[in-house]
């Protein structure tokens, strides 16, 4: 039997990810490469953060009636206003947060913290909030890099964030249906331990796995490593209970098909914590898969392993589809082969006999009782070499899942060592994947280099549907002076070439600040209209998680009036 | 190479379905096994429909300044106010439905059918009828047995019938992402021949499959009789094109995943014409299946059938489950022996031997290459052994295909001979599926018994999800001089036990009329609210297909204030 089961790491350090003496540095090698190709003089660690004592942060602007207000609801020790609390609630987890909380500023975090305890205490939050006209940010594990957690107030006298920490129990499990209900505070790594004793899984890991919650999942529609063959979050979630500020709200039902009117539980699946607060909801959970089967597979370019993919997914059995289904294009790829301490010379030689010079690799895992993933194997291998592919052997598997969660200790080892490091993703259709991957790749280096500097970008396919497959990019340069204008830079560049290739601003990173410009693009105006219409039943005072989703000049809500610079200002 | 393509049929006769002269009699052992079991005194066919010349039909209250701007849109042939279109468009093909019409009732018909040509059409209808103050309904194949497509005009002067029939092309087929794009006035015979030359089949056969279209399928979340292996319609629509009153509404994209909100899509999909006109859609389609591949199973009982149907779902290899999947009871079971002329001297008396003195009958066909359809049924095989099953080979699964489509052709001559005929349908998690059973079977029984007469209810599940299946009931009784106050006796008798068991309302037939007064159990207050705050985003003068799906007490619409009492009596 396999174990799902993660390490259940600390909540993450205020200025960056998890517990940084867990992190794994880079090698001189890979710090040598990075130099070089980002045309550095130097990557000395000389740009740490600074102290947690030097950190600005506004005062409080809720008076001492509204606390006692919140403790009341909750219990005195779960509502925190001081400094270190409301800096470790400041935003998420993007690279333009990190860098704003590593140079000391976290002026927008929130008037007060709260931990709610029960689903009537944030119904009980909710009413305050109202009453009192305050903003409400829900908050999971804070991994979002959209800007979906930020502590906007809008037009509001101030924000509170709600830390759903203490909502973290499984509730129920009914092993006929194959359904576990859970508060929507537990994160990743305790769901599936919850789900052990039960012989299930649910199969969710997005690299934030260790950190982020089911809340978190079901507000943004997430999709996690092995989603290929489990499916994404939203694909999993079976109902969910919403906290709105006028009432509780549950959508989404036991039974398994019903035509009963529109699917309401996709309105608030994706709702990013507009509409309310997602305080519980039931998934699709299935067995523990029996066993993992690995395999990896080279081919010429990122093209014709793209075509392999499809071709897997098309002329496959059914139930042959690996549930991990990755492709890198060649710089990834070869940056996996350097930086992963490979034998590239051998390697390379023989790849390059076999005429693939710079090759791009495919990673996959069957998982699921033996006999058929070995079965899902075997009989995916004649497809690859059909389509190109030279068996390269289970170890590039097991390698990319020994280090599939250690990403984000390792953009924080970047940033000290003044090395720029973002990533974004989109989907397209099978039609589109070459335009968009060419495309959204050019804009980012050109973006990148265009005050002359060194750049690189690495891509994968990370996610193979029936229709098309997703593209994620990570893309590296030296920090300018002012890199959050870095930031927007390259962001804009891509997130334009992406909207031109026809594909989606986002396939699992959900829209919180960052992509509600490109909303109208997204869905239309009247798709806008129709969601800040459903805000307005929901929430007409506009108090749930001001400035995400719903692009701000299409609200229906008036322009913000508040005289908080700082804050308005990140509207 | 298997072929989709069923019998295109012609547009159904007034008063019911298809063209009688193609239904296929009840044999004299039928009827009598229908007079004993319904305790009737005769089942002659004296109750014929009246003349078409009989049936009374309202005036047309629209002026002649409205007529000629329809016409000025569509061309002088595209709008008809003459007695018999009107007829045929006065509602869908519910019992009760055809008990009016065939009874000389068409007051409720429409003021006019239009046949748009494009989407355009569509478009300046809509904002006439705006201007106008006239209800606007949908009109695909007009197979709604929940009254979706009666032309209700609420409070509104007037009601058009959009007949969507010259909208029937293919726009377009993507085959790397397996897609289809077609106008929604297409019916199902036409999908599938259309799809033939590209090598696809879009596996959708409700059984109105012959007459619906694929706007009604996009409109209503319907689910076809292949459903467990190529899915619901819900789970194959890519994106629709929508007219609304308030402009063109396009949801859904061709990116394969997005997290890019809530998926508005699933807002549009089972909208019923509530929010505008479905006037185009894509859908997912597969390659045609190679082989077909038939079996069937006999258990002790219903029960224990459901048991293995679960069984072969869970416990299956992925790609084992038959895309047709149906199971019916005990009572359905034996009809199905004694009217299918089978030898059922011998089957019984084997099957007694084997310890199934009351079976219960499964039904499967795998679809898809020949080796993985055997291999699926060969596997299954041991899973249905070890739950009790008997194999019958594969002669009932072709015999149940062979009249798959036929039902409603029965129904017409079951109401010539005085007996009452109607279906409803459910879907309830595994763990529920028992006790809903019993309970709306009870209830149904009860309800046609009330007033002593004799009652049958026969029922089959048709669709096996991993959390559920879906329950059908079919139900006869001798026709009571009031039928249309024995029908809503009995369906008020059924969709409170439904209700009861916590049951999903409807499970492919959609709300229409007859589901609005049960929607604030399934969705709750505040989901009613925001079905009707999109809608009023939508449609704020209120002129989509009103009366339907939101029911009325909620609504944001003032009460209806027309004077037309034969119509508004109906809302």
């Amino acid at each position: 039997m396999v174990t799902h089961v993660t390490e259940e790491i600390p909540r993450s350090v205020w200025y960056g990810w998890g517990d940084p003496t867990r992190a794994r540095p880079l090698s001189p090698g890979a710090l040598e490469f990075m130099r070089r190709t980002l045309k550095l003089g130097s990557v000395a660690a000389v740009h740490p953060p600074v102290d947690l004592s030097e950190v600005r942060v506004g005062s409080v602007s809720l008076d001492d009636a509204v606390l006692a207000e919140l403790r009341a609801i909750t219990g005195e020790d779960h509502v925190a206003t001081d400094a270190t609390s409301r800096i470790l609630h400041a935003g998420g987890k993007s690279t333009p947060d990190l860098m704003r909380r590593r140079g000391g500023d976290a002026l927008g975090a929130p008037d007060a913290v709260v931990f709610p305890g029960s689903a009537e205490d944030v119904r009980a939050i909710l009413a305050l909030c109202v009453q009192r006209k305050l903003a409400v940010v829900a908050f999971g594990g804070g991994t979002s890099v959209v800007g979906g957690v930020e502590p906007l107030r809008g037009r509001l006298a101030g924000v509170i964030t709600l830390d759903m920490r203490r909502m973290d129990q499984l509730l129920h499990v009914d092993p006929l249906a194959r359904t576990a209900t859970f508060e929507a505070g537990i994160r990743g790594p305790a769901i599936e331990a919850a789900l052990v004793p039960h012989g299930f899984t649910l199969g969710h890991f997005p690299q934030s796995h260790q950190e982020a919650t089911l809340g978190g999942y079901v507000a943004t529609r997430s999709a996690g490593q092995a989603s290929t063959g489990y499916g994404r979050s939203d694909e999993l979630v079976k109902s969910a209970h919403l906290e709105t500020p006028v009432g509780p709200f549950d959508v989404g039902s036991p039974a398994p098909g019903s035509a009963a009117g529109p699917k309401l539980l996709d309105v608030v699946v994706g709702s990013e914590g507009t509409l309310g607060v997602i305080t519980s909801a039931s998934v699709k959970v299935v067995p523990v898969p029996a066993e993992k089967v690995y395999g990896s597979w080279s081919f010429p370019s990122f093209e014709a392993g793209a075509e392999a993919m499809r071709r897997l997914k098309h002329d496959g059995a059914r139930g042959d589809m690996p549930q991990v289904c990755r492709l890198s294009d060649t710089d990834e790829t070869a940056s996996t082969f350097k930086l992963g301490g490979w034998k590239t010379g051998t390697l390379g030689r023989y790849l390059r006999v076999r005429g693939q010079k710079t090759p791009a690799m495919a990673l996959f895992v069957w998982e699921g009782d033996g006999r058929q993933a070995k079965a899902g194997k075997r009989r995916s291998a004649r497809i690859m070499r059909a389509a190109g592919g030279i068996s390269m052997g289970p170890l590039p598997g097991k390698s990319w899942e020994h280090g599939r969660f250690s990403g984000p200790y390792l953009r924080d080892e970047l940033l000290t060592r003044g090395v720029y490091v973002e990533t974004l993703e989109t989907a397209a259709s099978w039609g589109k994947v070459a335009e968009t991957y060419t495309g959204v790749r050019a804009a980012i280096l050109g973006a990148l280099e265009a005050n002359g500097g060194g750049a690189y970008v690495q891509t994968h396919i990370s996610h193979v549907y029936s229709d098309g497959a997703s593209l994620y990019f990570t893309f590296l340069a030296g920090l300018e002076e002012d890199g959050l204008a870095q930031n927007a830079r390259v962001k804009a560049a891509a997130s334009k070439a992406i909207v031109a290739a026809g594909a989606t601003i986002t396939h699992h990173h959900a829209v919180g600040i960052d992509h509600a410009p490109y909303m109208g693009a997204e869905i239309g105006e009247l798709g806008i209209k129709v969601l800040a219409g459903i805000k307005d039943t929901l929430d007409p005072e506009g108090i749930m998680n001001p400035g995400k989703l719903i692009p701000a000049a299409s609200s229906t809500a008036p322009a913000a009036d508040s005289t908080d610079s700082a804050k308005s200002a990140e509207m």
